[in-house]
């Protein structure tokens, strides 16, 4: 059994998903591993992965409305001083995912149909996001 | 070390929670790994998986109660072309888990007393699920 | 490839974020493993895991705040019998969560410079919490 690791960086110029299923079944095909586990670690706070439908595009404004929606109806934030748009991005993040493993086998992501892999960006302004991939398998 | 692969078939009758835990079990004492990774991975978006005591079954119910309020109290949604238990499925899985990691040591999962590894329904009418295990380990 | 395992104790006095993110480098360091996967699994219903902000100490008050204020919105609970905080502590976890998967990289996680690793404990009295870390890798 071996490892694999790459560097994914993603612009995002403001708040929404970015799917990047075709990157990561890229890196996946291009380390020739036919069955392991593939886990994608996102390095940031205000910004987070989740796997939704890559069908209707509407599924993802959906998305993005009712995230942004809830994290704006809680209690008063005290941290403030990043902007008015950083605590509901850490609370955006906080609901959904820092990390995802996914199962390879015979040479792809075992996703579903409709399944997609995306960064979902919480923050307003343009941002320059990492995410790490690491692969075991053989 | 060596892997193992399970893809598991859930009838649904309707939405909840349905525990899996003694299947997942099975798998790991079935390969015989004794230490070692357990990747369980959902492959649809109206489905996901969660973790959650297993001793009270209104622990259950409510978990289901408060996720269906939680999907149904925000904005109004666009994707409603599926029926209108779709879009709240969507949210309600982005809210739990499509993959969890469970270590496996001595043959068995680590799971606490009163964890119980579920699939969480969140569709309205009956439905066939999968749920794909990836054993690693020796 | 190969792994190890440690089983993390942490007493938590009461609901709060409590990090552990010194302790994961520890042992991950003390493997001497270079590269590979560190997986954080939490035993416990009524606390969980969550990656978050290291930097103003306020964030992880907002969050706490935010979760709290979130779990008690929704329908009235049936599962009442282990007190009024235990169900809005299971609602807690399920919205964040019980496994976390962290790449490590030339003998470190490769966690963002304001990520830290977190235990979230829910319920209102002191409990003792078991975090069980699983390393492969090599």
């Amino acid at each position: 059994m071996r490892q694999a690791f790459h560097s994914l960086m993603l612009q995002t110029p403001g708040p929404g998903l970015y799917e990047f299923t075709h990157r990561a079944e890229q890196f996946v095909r291009s380390e020739r591993i036919q069955n392991g586990l593939l886990t994608c670690f996102v390095r940031h706070t205000s910004a987070s992965l989740v796997i939704q439908e890559n069908a209707d595009p509407d599924v993802q404004k959906d998305l993005q409305d009712f995230f942004a929606w809830l994290a704006k109806s809680g209690p008063r934030f005290r941290h403030t001083a990043e902007g008015p748009d950083d605590m509901p991005s850490h609370i955006r993040a906080a609901l959904t995912q820092t990390s995802i493993g996914i199962p390879v086998r015979q040479g792809a992501l075992v996703l579903g149909t409709w399944q997609g892999l995306y960064l979902f960006e919480h923050r307003d302004t343009a941002h320059t996001r990492e995410v790490v991939m690491q692969l075991m398998g053989e």
